[in-house]
C-alpha cells in the first residue's frame, strides 16, 4: 500500500517523524553549552566524580571545535542534536559519557537550548535593530527640513518633512526593540532539572546551572517547564509586528520608487535593473520585505495553532515549535538587513516630493487657518473660500502660493500679502511645531533625543 | 444593478461604511475622559476661555450620565461616537462644543481614546486573571498530595500531584499577567495633540493632556502617533497567549471528565447534564473555552493583515481594528470566567485518579533508578528487570508495589524488600524534591511563595 | 470571586455560553424551512398524524410570517433558533409542536440549517459578483484601447490597455464564482434525520427531506454528518480568496487616485472629500475593502483553529462556527458592493495614463525587438543601443518615439524611419496580439467571449 | 554598519534575496517538460527552425536525465530554475539555447512550471488518499459490528460501531479527494505564451502548448496569467481541510491509546515505546499529525497574507508563494502516509470499547424511547424514569441491561421483559438503520457502496 518517498512502509515514516536533527542541529552552540553548565553543577552537587566531569567538560569542547569547523553530521539514526552530542562524546571519553545524562531528560534539555538559542537570537536581532534606526537617523538628520507631502488614505493631505516621516519608524522600531527586550526578559527562567516532567530525586543545584547559563532564575514548575513554549510566541509575537512595521516602510518605497511618484530612487545594489530600460529599477528587496512578512505571520499561526489545546505535560506535536522560528528568524534577520540598506543607500528625490506637496494643495488647511485666525473670518466660511482658491490653483496648475494676490482677492477681498507667509509648505511645516509635531526644529529635537537615548553622540 | 441590502446604491454603501458608531460607541467613556482632559488643557492654555471650558466639561459630565444611564444612542449620520458626541454637545451648550475640536483631529482623538479603552481592559483582565490564579491555588493546596498520572503524549509516565498540576497553569497565568502588563507599559504614550497627522501650531500642553489621562508620556512623532496599532496588537497577542493556556486547561478537563477517565466531575452550574443520563455531564464552559481560542487568534490573525503594508498616516483600513479587539476582550473575558467556575467547583475524584497512576505503572523509573542506586545494577540490566516486572504486573492486572517480593526476585533475585519503598506512587513523588518538582513539600513552598507574590496571607 | 460582566457567578456565564440565540437567529428562515420539510416527511411516512403534520406546517408558517414582520425575539432562556421556534410552536398549535422533533435532534438540524443559510448566502454573492462582472464588462469595453502602463513590480513596463487590465478582475471573480459553486455542489447533502448522532429507528425517509430542501442526496454517515463542517469552511475560503482579488483592486484604485497617478476620479459618491480641499477624494470604499479582507481572512483562520483536532462527535467547540461564517459573508458582500461601484461610477484619466505610459519608456522592449526584427541586430547588442535610446530620452524628458530620427541615429545609425511604427505605445499593444494578450483586438474578443458566457446579447 | 550573515552587506542582501534556486528546483522537471512542449510549438510554427527545435529538445532530454541522475547543482548566481536550465542548455548546445525563450519569460513561465507541479502533486496525494480510503474501509469491515461508545462532548451518549466510526472518515477524506480534484480541474488553463504580462507578436499557438502539457486550454488574459496564484490557494485550502481531518482522527488515537481509554494499541512500527515501561506507546505519528496540521495552516495563512493587496502584475513578494506550498505538500504526504499506518496496523481493543459504552449508560435514550413506545408512558415522564434508572446502575456499578427486572419494576411497574431488547448494546446500535445510521446493516451497505464507487471488487 505504500508509494513514493515512504515505499519502505511505517519504518521509513517514523523514520522521518523522529528525524529532527535536519533542523534542530542549529542548536549545537546551546545544547553543549548547557550540557556544559550541567555536567559542572553535576561535578560541585558530587553526584558525578570530578575526573568524569572533567571528561565530559573536555570532551564537549572537543565536539564544539568539530562541528564549529565542520559542522554537525546529520544522521537521522541520532534523531536529534541532543543524542547526536552524546552519542559523539561517548565516542569521545568512553561510559563517563552516559552519566551527563543524569537528573536531566530530553524534555527539559530542549526546552533550555531553545531559550538560549531565543535569546541569542533576540541579541543579534536587537544589533541589526540598532544598526537600522541608526540609518533612520542618519537619512532623517539629512531631511530634517526636506518638505514631502504627509498622506492619509494615500492622498495629499499636509506638507510634512521626510525626517519626521522616516523618524515615524524609528519610533516603531523602538517599540519592537522593548518588545523583543520585554520577551527576552520573560523567557530568563531556565528549565534545566526539571527532567521528564516532574523533576528529580538527585541533589541539583538548579540555581547554579541558571546561573551559569545567564538566567535569571530556575522555573518554578517542572511540569509547566517542559511543557511552556511562550517563550518561542513571544519571540515570534516581537517578529510579527517588527516585520508589519517594515512592510509598511516597504510599501511606502514601492509606491515612492514608481515612475509616477518619483520621491525615491533606489540603490543599484538592492534593485534589480535592466539593461534595456535603465531608468527601470525593480524594488526587490522592499517586495521581499513586504512578501516576507506573509511568512512571518504565517510563522506565528502555526505555532498558535499547534500549542493549542495540548494536554500537559510534552507532547510530540511541540517538535513542531523550532521550524517556524527558524523559519522566521532568518528571514526577519534578511529583511531588516534589507531595509537598513534601502534607508541608507536610496537617493530621494527632494524636489520632486516637494512639487508633490504644493501640487497636491497641501496648505489648504493652513490657508483656512490663517483666514480664521488673521481674517476672523467664521470657520464654516473659511473652509468655503478656502475651497474656492484651491479650485481656481487647480484649474491654472500651480501651487496654491503660486495665486497673485489680485486673484485670491477676486475669491475672497479680506485676503491680503500675509496670507503668503501661511501658503508655502515651508511656512506650513515650521508653523507645526507641538511637541511630536513636524516642524524641523520639533524634528531636529526628537532627533537628537534619540542619539541620547541610543548613547551616540551629536 | 443594486439588490439587497444595497438596494439604495452606493449611498447605502458608503453609510455602512463610514458609520462606525455601532461598535466604537463601546469607546464613550474614553471619549469623553480624553476630550475633558483636552478641554482643561486648551482652558489652563488660554487657547479657549474658561468660560467656554468650564461649559465644555460641563456639557461632558451630562453627556456621560445620560450615556450611562440610557446607553449611546446610534445615529448613523453622526459616523461615531467622537461626532456623537460632539453634536450632542453642541445641543447642550451651543457653538462652544465647536471649540472642543481646537488642536486636535479625529485621528489622535480615536488612537487615544482606543489606547484608554485597551489600558482600561488590561486592568479588568489582570483582576480576573488573579481571581483565577486564586482558584487554581486553592485547589492546589487542598490537593497538593494528591496523587494523579503525569502524562507525556497522554501516556502515563510519572506520578506527580494534583496540586503540582494545577500550579503549572498558575505560571502560566503569572506570564500572561506580566505579559498583558508588558502591553500596559508599552501603550502609555499619549498620542493627543497629534492632529490629523502632522501636529499642530497651537501652543499646546501635550504633557498635561498626557499626565491628566494617566499616560507616562506624550507620544513622539506625530505621523507615528496617528498610524500606530502596536497596542491594539500587543493586547491581542497577550489575549491569545492567555486564551491558549486556557485551552490547554479546558481539552484536560474534557479529557478527565470523559467516563473512561472519570477525574473530574463539573459542577453542575457549569456543565449541561441530562434528566436522561444523569451521570453525562457535557463539559461546554471547557469546551466553549477551547472553541473560543480559535476566535480570539482569528482576531489577532485578522488584525496583523488589516496593518501589513499600509502606507502611513491614517488609512480607513484602520476602522477594522476596533472589532477584533473588542470581540477578543469580550471572549477572553467569558472565558476566564468559565475556566475560574471550573477549577473553584470541580469535585477531583482523587481516587480515581490515584488508581490510574498506579494501574499506569508509573513508577517503573522509580524502579529502575532503585536498581541502580541500591543493586548497583547497570542502568540498561536495570531497565531490562523493570520492563520485565512491568510485564508481570500488567499480566496479573496489579500496580506494581503489589507484585509479592517472591515474584519480583523471581525476576531478578537481588531485588529485597527495600524495593517496595521506591515503588508506591507516594514515595516516587516524595523522592522528587528538587526545586520546582511535584513532590508535596516542593509544590507546598511554591503554593506558599505564590500566595506571598500575591500579597495574600498564607 | 466574580465581578463585572459575570457578577452572578456560574449561572451568568453558562448563561452566555448557552445562549446562541443572539447570533443563530439569522438561520431563522432555513430553520423553518428544514421543519416543515420534516413534518412533511414525517406526515408522509405516517410517523406522525395528519392533522399534527398540517397543525404543524400551519404554525410554522405563522411563525414565518411573524419573524418577517418583528423579528425574531431573543430569549436567552430559550437558547437558540430551534427552541426558539419549537416554544413559539407549542404556544400556537399545543402539544402537537412536541411530535415535529421526533427523530431528529438539534445536531443535525443546525447542521442542515447552516447547509441552507450558506448555500442561500452562494447564491446571494453569485449574483452580485455577476453584477461586478458586468461592471468591469462596460469600463473594459469603453477602455479597450484605452493605453496605461503595464506595471511588474509596481515599476513601468509595458504598454497595455486599461481594457484588458479590467478584464483581469474579470478573470479573477470567473474563478470566484466557480469557486462558490464547487461549494456549492459539495454541500448538497442533507444532514437531516442524523439525529444525535447514530441515525434513528423511526422510519424516515432521508430522500424525500433532501430532495424537498433541494440537496442533490442525504448524508451517507450520520457521525459525518454532525461532525462535519467542511462546508463552512469551503465557504470561508471561497470568500477569503474573492477578498483577496478584490484587495488587489482596491489597492490599485487607492494608488491610481493618489495626486502622484491621478489615474482615477472615485465617485463623490463612495470617495469622503474635504469642502476645503476640493481635489482630495479619500478612497474610503476601497480602503475599506482592502481593510476587510483582514478580517475575512481571520474568518477563515478561525474556523480552520476551532475545528483542528476535535473528536467526533458534536462538540460545542463548534457553536463558534457561525459568527465567522455570519461575519465574513456580510464584509464580503458589502465589499462587492462597494467594488461594483468604485468600477462602475469610476471616472479614468485616460490622458494622464497614456502619458505614463509614455514617459515610462514602456515600449523600450519594442525598439529592441525592432532591432532585432528590422535591423538584424543581435539581441544583446540590440539591448545596449535601447539603453541608450531610454537615457536619452529620460535626460530630454520626451517620450521614446517623440526621439528624432537623427538623434536615434546618432545612437545607432542602422536605425530607420520605420522604428517610429514600433516606438509608439499604440503600435506596442497592437503587437501583442497573440491569444488572451493585450491588443485591443484581443482584448475585444475577449469581452466578446465574456458576455457570451454571461448571456448577455452584444 | 553590516555585521553576521550579510557582512559583505547590500551584494550579499540581494544574492540571497534573488536566489530561489534552492526551493524552486523543485520545479524542474516541470521546467524542461514546459520547455520542451514550447519548443516544439516554436518549431512547428517556424518561429525557431527545424535544426534549433531539435538540438533543444534534445538537450533538454540530456538535462533532464543528469537532474534524475545526480539532483540539480545550486549556483546561486543563476538565481532560479529556469535560468539554472537555460545556462546548461547554453553549455550543451550553444547560442541555439537562446531561442527558447522567444515568446515567453520567466512570468509565465514560472507560472505554468508551477501549476504544473500542484498538478503532479494533487496527482500523488489523490493516490494517497485513496490508499488511506482503503486502510479505512478494511478496518471498517472487520469492526462493522464492534460496538463503542459514541461521543458528544466526549461523553458516551449513544453505541455506534467502530465500522461505523471509521466510515465517517472515509466521509472525510471522500470530500477531501473532491476538493483536491476541483482543484485541479480550475487551475487547468495555461498560462505560457502570457510573456511578461502583455502577451506577446510573435505568432505562437497557445492552444498548442496547453493541449501538449495537459492543460484544458491557454489563459484567457495574460496580465492575470502571471499574477494569478489562485492555483496555489486552492491547493493550500485542500490541503489544510485534509489536515483538519486527519487531526480529528490524530486527536482520537491519542485518546483512545491513553491507558484510562485503553481502546487501541498502536503498531509498534508508528509509536516509542520504552524499554522500561512495555505498556507504553507513545502515538509519535498521530501526535506529529495534530501537530503539522497547525504548520499546515500557517502555510495558507501566510500565502494569503503575502497576496493580499498585490497590485498586478509580477511583483517580487509572489516568490513567497513556493515555500508554504512545498512545506505543506511534503508535511500533507507524511501525515496520509502516518494516518494510513495508523489505521491499517493498529490493534483495537473491541472488548474495553464495548464495556465502555456499557458503563457509559448509552442505552439510556434507548430504554426512554422503549417506555414511550411500548409503555405508551409520556415523553418527559419516561425520561424521568430512565434517569432513576441510570442512577441505580451507576449505584450498582453494572450496565443498565444489567439491571434485574424486579429492580426496574420497582423504579416503574409498567416495565416488562420486552425492554432487555432494548437495553443492550447490541440491540440500539442495530435499532438504529435509518440511511446513514450505525446500524450494522447500514455501515455494511455504506462500505459495500464505497467499493462499488471505488472501483473495488466485493
Amino acid at each position: 500500500m505504500w508509494g513514493g518517498r515512504f515505499a519502505e512502509g511505517p519504518s521509513a515514516i517514523m523514520r522521518e517523524i523522529n528525524a529532527s536533527i535536519p533542523f534542530d542541529k542549529a542548536l549545537w552552540r546551546q545544547d553543549i553549552r548547557a550540557s556544559k553548565a550541567h555536567a559542572s553543577m553535576l561535578g560541585a552537587q558530587g553526584i558525578v566524580s570530578k575526573a568524569d566531569c572533567d571528561a565530559i567538560l573536555g570532551g564537549l569542547d572537543q565536539i564544539a571545535e568539530g562541528y564549529a569547523r565542520n559542522g554537525v553530521p546529520e544522521d537521522w539514526d541520532l534523531e536529534d542534536i541532543h543524542m547526536t552530542v552524546e552519542a559523539r562524546l561517548t565516542e569521545l571519553i568512553g561510559p563517563a559519557a552516559g552519566r551527563l545524562h543524569t537528573a536531566r531528560s530530553r524534555n527539559d534539555q530542549v526546552a533550555t537550548d531553545f531559550r538560549l538559542w531565543v535569546r541569542d537570537t533576540i541579541d543579534e536581532l536587537d544589533s541589526t535593530l540598532g544598526q537600522l534606526q541608526l540609518a533612520l537617523l542618519n537619512q532623517a538628520e539629512a531631511h530634517a527640513d526636506s518638505i514631502m507631502p504627509g498622506f492619509t488614505h494615500l492622498q495629499t493631505a499636509q506638507p510634512v518633512t521626510l525626517g519626521h516621516h522616516l523618524m515615524a519608524y524609528f519610533e516603531m522600531i523602538d517599540r519592537d526593540r522593548d518588545r523583543f527586550n520585554d520577551a527576552r526578559t520573560r523567557l530568563s527562567m531556565c528549565p534545566l532539572g526539571s527532567a521528564a516532567l516532574a523533576g528529580t530525586g538527585f541533589p541539583i543545584d538548579r540555581e547554579a546551572t541558571a546561573m551559569a547559563l545567564g538566567f535569571a532564575a530556575p522555573t518554578r514548575n517542572s511540569l509547566d517547564a517542559v511543557s511552556d513554549r511562550d517563550f518561542a510566541l513571544d519571540f515570534l509575537m516581537a517578529a510579527s509586528q517588527c516585520a508589519l512595521h517594515l512592510s509598511r516602510l516597504a510599501e511606502e518605497f514601492i509606491i515612492w520608487a514608481s515612475q509616477p511618484f518619483g520621491f525615491v530612487r533606489i540603490a543599484d545594489s538592492l534593485s534589480t535593473g535592466s539593461s534595456i530600460m535603465p531608468q527601470k529599477k525593480n524594488p526587490d528587496a522592499a517586495e521581499l520585505v513586504r512578501g516576507h512578512t506573509g511568512r512571518i505571520i504565517g510563522c506565528v499561526t502555526s505555532l498558535m495553532i499547534t500549542m493549542k489545546g495540548l494536554p500537559l505535560a510534552y507532547s510530540k506535536d511541540m517538535q513542531d515549535d523550532k521550524p517556524p522560528v527558524f523559519e522566521a528568524a532568518g528571514l526577519l534577520e534578511l529583511c531588516i538587513a534589507a531595509m537598513s540598506g534601502m534607508i541608507a543607500d536610496s537617493t530621494f528625490n527632494t524636489a520632486r516630493m516637494r512639487e508633490a506637496a504644493e501640487l497636491g494643495y497641501a496648505t489648504a488647511t493652513d490657508l483656512a487657518d490663517w483666514l480664521v485666525r488673521e481674517a476672523d473670518i467664521p470657520f464654516r466660511e473659511a473652509h468655503h473660500i478656502t475651497g474656492a482658491a484651491v479650485k481656481r490653483a487647480e484649474a491654472d496648475g500651480v501651487a496654491l502660493d503660486q495665486l497673485p494676490l489680485s486673484v485670491l482677492q477676486e475669491i475672497d477681498s479680506r485676503i491680503d500679502d500675509g496670507v503668503f507667509k501661511a501658503l508655502s509648505v515651508d511656512a506650513s511645516v515650521a508653523s507645526r511645531n507641538s511637541y511630536g509635531g513636524t516642524a524641523p526644529d520639533q524634528v531636529k529635537a526628537q532627533i537628537a533625543a534619540a542619539k541620547e537615548r541610543m548613547g551616540l553622540k551629536q
